[in-house]
């Protein structure tokens, strides 16, 4: 990299991890320079990014954006066209859920750095989006914790890994007998033991979908079988991921829980560049690094995910979408903890795909059908 | 490396190592074609070895090898003339102690790739092997499973790492008391918890001699400043050793304890080899990994280790020939367990360095006084 600054846009800069993104850049202004910025709310947090970095492109989803928004020299574009602008050679994708795909997909195919924070993406469209980053010579960069941690791991390895070890908090219910499940609150799922994340990530670590997911995009990203792919629980959330090699040897990936760091690996690639913010492991304090395997009983929110993903086709997208709703049910305490997990299953169950390599336009199909059959079947559930 | 086979010349082959090396060979005969084999005592060992892989050249360093050992079509040849010879591409250096100076440094000077898994050289004349090292383009490939955990850690990084963690199992007598330790045995000090290993190496363990040698030696294969290398106690010899790089990110290389990996991994570099002789890590059984700090003053030799290491001239090489000269002594039941460190410390304090860059010959007379200081010391100790 040396002396070349990369030019950053920075899709869903307000959210968890957007304002992580925005810290890395702060603490190496030298290496940096952001051009665009988007936000879906937010919009006071959105004018102070405004005012610090001036970029030359903006998008706001809400309606005050002409009226409220901090000014500058800056043109509104849509995040798509942020995404594929050719003063932009780093899109890091911060948005959640849905709204990350078609960014993505846009990032992708203009050949981009793809900063992928987003995980529905290579969910729902794995295939899609991993062909056509080969096509156009696009690079992603998982932004992930675990997914992080495996590509350290794999750096400099010629030879593809014989398995690969995700590693899991276990999140705060970790251990919870099934009657203890049945009365877990909104505000307890929304407690992670290791982890600062948005609402919609942190229901998915304490459901552990968030888990069947990155064995998806692990999956994807690497082109490993998901067969290959092991979930482990390790409660201290310092292992970030393993890689397990074809002479048995294993390589981890070891930090505290701070998502600037896999952020800063992803933008400054290859170079690994010194950041006082980011703290060194103190070996006086690490005692013990625990590990087990994960109760599929307790959380079948993560056989199901693993079983879309082998499946193929729209199931993953169906997964996908229905976890979406169905958290937004449970967030707006309409439907209880345990239920996320039957809604997704009882969504599954329904679906019949329709082909074995569906395009976009199936995959959206798929995620609004499930969307709508979540509503449907919580709707039975509770009259 | 694809179907170059590659031409082995085994120093040391009936030793630990050199028998593990014979194994790795026997699991990948595809790989590898065992061309010279030494050996100081195991005749019979020798003669079965010499059977088995029919080497060219052959060298033992008894007086019955005329009458008793293995006939074949090979030439008896000095260790240094195997470890030079043009039909070698590999050496590995296996033998124990002080008698691994000589060859290693032939083999460096004459290019070749040297699988190094003697401690001593590096530790009393690592300047000297690594200057020759770069300057013929000989490679030292370390079959240490801590050495070879860094470097596969290091694998396809392109800066400088902040820390080496070296990891230490404690050896038989972690957290015995000063007033215990008085009391060890031979026996028991041959009783490692996690490593089957030679009696040497197997006391250095115990007295956390070995750890030292082990960081004198990070410090001249990866060049890496001593104050940068930190030991760690890490019970359950899993985790082989760590590297923390400038952006705090910290890689460990995990296996059970199996010297057959790193020396196969020295081998078969940089093609990782699949090879059903090695165990992979059963994350079911793997409850725990424990960590803590090394108490310097019950394992006073760790510290003697480091100071002569950061004092350099022929400090190092008193070390080693010192510590030596002790253990010799601790196994003949002349000395106690803890003498070993005292007699260490004694002649370490005694010694008068003459040169700031030691030439070999330097080392090799400050190695002859530290072995007669010892002796020295210890008759009039016990008188």
């Amino acid at each position: 990299m040396g002396n070349v600054v990369k030019q950053l846009a920075v899709l869903g800069s307000t959210g968890s991890i957007g304002q992580q993104t925005i810290q890395v850049v702060r603490a190496l202004p030298q290496q940096f320079r952001i051009v665009g910025l988007t936000a879906g709310n937010n919009i006071d947090l959105l004018s102070q990014q405004i005012n610090d970095f001036r970029p030359k492109f903006v998008h706001y989803q809400g309606k005050e954006a002409n009226t409220h928004l901090a000014k500058g020299e800056y043109t509104f574009l849509s995040p798509e066209d942020i995404a594929r602008h050719p003063e932009v050679d780093t899109v890091v994708i911060a948005t959640p859920g849905k709204s990350g795909l078609s960014p993505t997909l846009v990032a992708v195919r203009a050949g981009k750095n793809v900063a992928l924070a987003n995980k529905e993406s290579l969910v729902v469209a794995g295939r899609i989006i991993t062909q056509e980053a080969e096509l156009n010579k696009a690079r992603i960069l998982p932004i992930d914790s675990e997914h992080s941690a495996i590509w350290q791991c794999l750096r400099g390895e010629t030879q593809a890994p014989s398995r690969l070890i995700l590693t899991a908090s276990g999140g705060p219910f970790l251990h919870y007998s099934t009657a203890q499940l049945k009365n877990v609150t909104v505000e307890q799922a929304l407690k992670h033991p290791s982890w600062q994340m948005g609402t919609k990530v942190t229901i998915d670590s304490a459901t552990l979908m968030n888990k069947g997911f990155e064995v998806i995009e692990a999956h994807w990203l690497f082109n490993i079988p998901l067969e290959n792919i092991q979930v482990l629980i390790h409660p201290q959330s310092i292992v970030h991921s393993m890689v397990e090699f074809a002479d048995g040897s294993t390589k981890a990936q070891l930090s505290y829980p701070d998502m600037r760091l896999p952020i800063q690996y992803a933008l400054s690639y290859p170079e690994r560049l010194p950041n006082s913010q980011l703290p060194r492991l103190d070996w006086n304090q690490i005692k013990s690094l625990t590990f087990e395997l994960p109760d599929l009983n307790s959380f079948p929110c993560l056989k199901l995910a693993i079983e879309a993903g082998r499946k193929g086709e729209t199931y993953p997208a169906v997964l996908g979408a229905a976890d979406e709703a169905a958290v937004e049910l449970f967030l707006s305490r309409r439907i209880r903890f345990i239920e996320i997990a039957k809604l997704v299953e009882q969504t599954l169950e329904q679906h019949q795909a329709i082909t074995a390599d569906p395009t976009l336009d199936d995959i959206l199909a798929a995620d609004a059908w499930a969307r709508q059959k979540v509503i449907e079947l919580a709707s039975g559930d509770t009259p």
